[in-house]
């Protein structure tokens, strides 16, 4: 499948009707889960606040996981191995272990398998399928506002020139992408940067307001390379972030790329500029000449590591 | 006082006794605090994980705070907004409310609070004096390896040759620092950052082993500017961890500064980086003639933000 077929699978993935177990006496929530497939746990942990959420983008679980967690181990193959000893251990503990992904080893490890459509694409191109049964699992989000979410990313898939713009912006200066998020879009930011590691082959770095006005400030005027940078932010309709925004931009006289979501519900707004930033990564590995699904070197890396 | 004299209260704050208070039924922790008043919660939820342990770095807490969770509010001024914030929420549903600071407005807030000496200085440099309240509440670190963490300090004070190395191979190249930790020293990577952003007044960029092997691999091989950007590495003595680390230098063909963690415990050892780190940015701020105690910007920013 061409890479740009795979973005566009995202709207279809949003009406994905699996859902996980969630057992009654569960006090608290890890998802495991690395890169790609570690996306869906930090977006869900975003929007699903009534349990503590941890995630786990690593070997090991916190000690206090016990028989009242529920651990979901998400991996688009299902032979990761970070997400396999995450979930090995949430076993030894007692935790009640779902799995999530097109199969794999994982899978023998849950007492819930979610089955998700293998069509071979990679797992960062399968967000919505994996995001899903968390959010119909625990009803954490309106239908109407998913059926939003649908509608905005639709009406991306036809027009994303802005995007192309961007895309052209940074191949112009050789530019590093800097991505300022702010809640509920802080993991949207990672998200970019991910998109710009793998499909676009550039590093990028994502940071989040308030937060990085108690330190970033501070070196916004003075640093080395301010012109090899290029800033993106997201717009936000809280008052007190955007006033952030414009005044860091102003104090710091630092030209901003505001990104601006659309749509009426903070989930379709998410998911909007989720797909923008998937549409801006595609362009620029277009620009670049680079391969969006060459992910050679991490296979190499794999093998190196057994 | 001078800031090089800031930096060496370090050792001395780690002998600090106070501690919060813990009562009974606690089922989970939230930590609010921003930037420089902020990094002792983190630290603090890599040492402790027998309780979810959420952290607030933004206005608000997540929705399951309720009278099993103990709110620790950490502002070195008091003042700060977005941790009153957090912290008016935390009382509005009945959290056990505790504050760590100099005195300022939060100090009403607190069923206790939890004075640190007002010397003055800036908030990142009295880490020392927001942990061990949080330390010593929950037993979370041995007595023998607090005083192997000291010890260490101490020949940093002594020695930092080291240090003032990597500052001058930083500035000779007008480089951004790109930092990657791994567990227990995810935050440190990330204090890095801070101490290169407000004393060096330089950009930098934290990330960390094995989730940045599902990201950032891809792109260092083939990204933009890859010269213009300086790259510190943590070693590691997880083997897998540590196998990472050269395979990634490797086939991406990185070259990887590795700043190895000295001493026997994880928590000696997370304090010898974060020294380290306090030390290169400070040689930096030397060498680049900032000032590494001005935070004009964030004071205006804080003006116009009323």
């Amino acid at each position: 499948m061409e890479f740009i077929e795979e973005l566009k699978l995202l709207k279809e993935q949003l009406r994905f009707t699996e859902k996980i177990d969630v057992p009654e006496g569960i006090d608290n929530i890890v998802i495991a889960g690395m890169g790609g497939s570690g996306i869906a746990g930090k977006i869900f942990s975003e929007f699903y606040t009534k349990l503590p959420v941890y995630i786990a983008d690593d070997y090991n679980i916190p000690d206090y996981v016990s028989k009242t967690t529920l651990l979901v181990g998400m991996s688009y193959s299902g032979n990761t191995e970070e997400t396999i000893s995450a979930v090995k251990q949430g076993i030894e503990k007692g935790a009640y272990v779902v799995t999530v992904g097109t199969g794999g080893e994982i899978k023998k490890y849950g007492k819930q398998h979610v089955q998700i459509p293998d069509m071979g694409i990679q797992p960062r191109s399968a967000t919505g399928w994996m995001l899903m049964p968390l959010i119909n699992g625990f009803g954490a989000v309106k239908k109407e506002d998913i059926e939003e979410a649908i509608s905005v990313i639709e009406a991306l898939d036809i027009n994303n020139n802005e995007c192309l713009e961007v895309a052209n912006e940074i191949a112009r200066g050789d530019h590093i992408p800097v991505i300022y998020g702010a809640a509920p879009f802080k993991t949207v930011a990672y998200r970019w940067k991910m998109q710009f590691n793998e499909n676009a082959k550039v590093l990028a770095y994502p940071a989040s307001f308030p937060e990085l006005n108690h330190s970033d400030t501070m070196a916004l005027a003075k640093t080395y390379r301010k012109d090899n940078l290029y800033f993106i932010v997201f717009g936000s309709r809280t008052g007190k972030i955007s006033k952030r925004i414009s005044v860091t931009a102003r104090i710091t006289n630092s030209k901003f790329r505001i990104v601006d979501p659309k749509g009426k519900s903070d989930f379709a707004r998410m998911f909007h500029i989720f797909h923008y930033g998937d549409y801006v990564s595609y362009h620029l590995s277009a620009i670049r000449n680079v391969d969006p699904k060459d992910i050679a070197l991490i296979e190499e890396l794999k093998k190196n590591l057994k």
